[in-house]
């Protein structure tokens, strides 16, 4: 199957695993309106694609992404000025959507689980974007920095909602606060990433992870364990998970996948899941409304 | 007093702690449901219960428990299967509530604290179901995991909503897309679990908690606190919070309890608190509703 | 400029930077009517003070705060005793408003980020008075309990809202229920406390943490920064932080401040920021409606 193509990304799929790769090296892979919109459509192309149980997100090249491009220098965060143009589309009323926001949220709508690479420097919104990735490695050469207050702006990509989530109140507002640039190792053990490792180790270790999920669990679910995990993060009571997750019991209790998964562990086999997300992810949300930007 | 009896259960109290051991050895504690009947009904036994202090469950035998019994094959999940009739009771509309559900949400209700000495493996509904215990200790030779995504079906018993509560995010993704099971070292790393030990320590570290809870504290405070502090958790603003525990304060601070509590302290010798539970627990809820199953 | 004076506290600015030391050392700062009133006075100062970039709380003496002033012995919290009178402003209708909720709610509307330098025991509200604020330091010779449950009443100052988002619930309900005291080295491994300090070297250290956001990064984006992560951390969905920074985004990257930290940083030059928080504070917030007590 051929695959799409983008400008600012690079987009591959193999075994099950696709992997995007930020392509603007010589810029150490500057966030762009052009990179956003190449973003908001990848996801996309892997929810729609069977063959992808799993993204990896990197960067090429030795940065994973130094952030906003600064080469309109102070004029940079201007909505109104000239590169504010091809933003427009993300306009609603008199207010433009931030770029980052518009693609965190739709990896937080993603039905696939996202692996974060993170291969070096990623500051500004090269981190926040990271924080709706479901689980991040990190090289030892990578470093992260929310910059924002340093540069007279502010956290976006809906940072304020996913950073204490991942790293708790105290560690989030010191890093916003200070807006200092801190070392891999700090990032593990704030739990901002999962694990590190050297330079050449990052990739394969990213893929062995894809790999297990690829290879024991089955799509529907995964993409139902997602939307649960990523929606109740936010809710009141645990009583909206009840009734989300008997209806997918229910439904995926009696499909061919749960058949397969009992029969296959029983049989100490692998299995051979028949479901696809595309067709047989059942509406177990009956209460639940997508918000608008407002 | 003679104890209620339970025919998946034993259930014992003594000196102010009750200990409900799952009791199935022979089907390493696979849950049931007359397991999940007999574990609804045991919390309002705890509840009404003014001999109660803390409540400790754990598993006999080698398991704490091994998850749903898979004695069904292929069609275990299977709600219109025949197993499915004793569950009935649980149906909604068209929606079967999920048996796992209806056992964690009477927990995230119970006005005693409860502790968890989880003496063995614990899987699928077997740890999902420990998610709204308070203080989970474990043996060195428990193991867990969220298998769900490997057996086709997804994680239940509200446990989107208590997981990434617990552990945060990242881990609680990992753990439920790989449905991987991992050693007890990995459950304290992680913060599943609070402290570890050998397996003959086990239960009396479990009691000596339950003690410490027991010898020193006002049961009516007690309940409050698992009120407020289960209740804050899905909250929006710190303001809910504010209203309750005012009401609160102003209840208790007028009672025979904080009396007792301030004097046997600057007397510097153990208290004797003369509220009770089931009689002088004060409303201060103005606001809250406790939601329905949809 | 001359500042203000309390009489429970001391209050001094210098260099960008507010020390409030609670100032009943031969009563370990216990806490009184007049100590919250002088809290919820200050805050408007330092929130109205332009010169204020960063607020630091500590205690005069040994002591950070040991809670309540237990000098009305069994009566003390006792809300129709003659010690209620002066509470009386905070009633509502036939509650009285928490005071230590009063000054905690006032604390997490602050304009100005808040450090805690704990120098001594902190129990009851001398505990629950630090959650809100946004970074804790510690002296090793520190120590913490949520005594509540071991006076016959329950933790408040919305600590229920508080607690949990800062060192999970698994923690916060075990500090709760057993109302123990807890040496500072808990406190650091539980994530209370961000660090441990030598008594001598904690002001110094706090003052360093205070300059390092003070020097570095604009006050309007750090309260930008501050109303964003505590509002969300108690939002339902990112797309309520992504409305809001979008609107601050485009406030703020238009702003002087945005040109001088854009031009400072690739000039390598240290910033000096135009705006000022007492006028050029956007509204971000369109829908944020601030709770009343009900």
């Amino acid at each position: 199957m051929s695959q799409p193509t983008f400008e600012a990304l690079l987009y591959d799929v193999e075994d099950g695993i696709a992997t995007i790769t930020l392509n603007r090296p010589d810029r150490m892979n500057a966030f762009t309106a052009r990179m956003m919109k190449d973003l908001l459509e990848v996801f996309d192309v892997t929810d729609a694609d069977d063959a992808v149980k799993a993204v990896i997100i990197t960067g090429a090249g030795r940065a994973f992404c130094a952030g906003a491009d600064l080469g309109g220098g102070g004029a940079t965060f201007d909505r109104s000025s000239p590169q504010a143009i091809e933003r427009e589309e993300g306009k609603v009323g008199d207010v433009y959507r931030d770029g980052g926001g518009r693609v965190t949220l739709r990896m937080y709508d993603s039905l696939k689980p996202i692996i974060g690479a993170i291969n070096g420097a990623a500051v500004g919104v090269g981190v926040t974007m990271q924080l709706p990735m479901d689980i991040r490695l990190a090289s030892t050469e990578a470093k992260f920095g929310f910059v924002f207050a340093r540069r007279g702006i502010n956290p976006e990509a809906a940072s304020s909602w996913f950073l204490p989530r991942l790293v708790g109140l105290q560690t989030a507002l010191e890093w916003c606060y200070t807006g200092r640039v801190f070392p891999a190792s700090e990032a593990l053990e704030k739990g901002l990433v999962r694990s590190l490792h050297a330079p050449d180790d990052l990739l394969p270790a990213a893929r062995a992870l894809a790999r297990e999920i690829a290879d024991n669990t089955a799509p529907v679910s995964v993409a139902i364990t997602r939307q649960l995990l990523w929606r109740m993060a936010g809710a009141s009571h645990p009583m909206e998970a009840h009734m989300a997750d008997s209806r997918a019991i229910q439904s995926r209790g009696a499909s061919g996948d749960a058949k397969e998964g009992v029969t296959s562990f029983l049989e100490k086999r692998a299995p051979v899941y028949p479901n696809r997300v595309s067709t047989d992810l059942p509406d177990i949300w009956p209460e639940w409304r997508e918000p608008e930007f407002r």
